[in-house]
């Protein structure tokens, strides 16, 4: 069993909304002292030991659907784990 | 300068329909060997030097805002770099 863990983030150059409604609430707290804030997402995925070729099977995954390549910098970690 | 990087994810325990709609795509697509998809959230968090605690900090800007511990589980990794 393969167990992949995708982070995706909003390249440097794309304004982050969302990230700067978390700072703004961060400052609004006493966490005034945070410079930045950007938000990504997060992902697991799980994969059969009989998938062939994991890598270049999560690169496409990425690429095609689960990021957006014109606006997003993803990468991964493949991890192959024994099923318990 | 400190970056933060914060994991959030769903606790086991609790559905996830955003991931069962990744999933449902990834099979509709060729990737139908996919087992399991969990989505969560990713954030990147700078933090000037000068913060003391950085720890304990980042441990309550993410129990109290970011994170919802009734739902959600958070790990976080802080690195120290040094401004260019």
């Amino acid at each position: 069993m393969y167990k992949v863990k995708v982070y995706i983030t909003l390249r440097e150059s794309v304004l982050d909304p969302q990230g700067s409604v978390v700072k703004q609430a961060l400052h609004s707290m006493e966490f005034k002292s945070v410079e930045d804030v950007r938000v990504g997402k997060y992902m697991e995925l799980t994969l059969p030991s009989s998938v062939e070729n994991v890598e270049a099977t999560v690169e496409e995954m990425c690429h095609r659907l689960l990021a957006n390549p014109v606006i997003e910098d993803y990468r991964y970690e493949i991890e192959e784990s024994v099923a318990q």
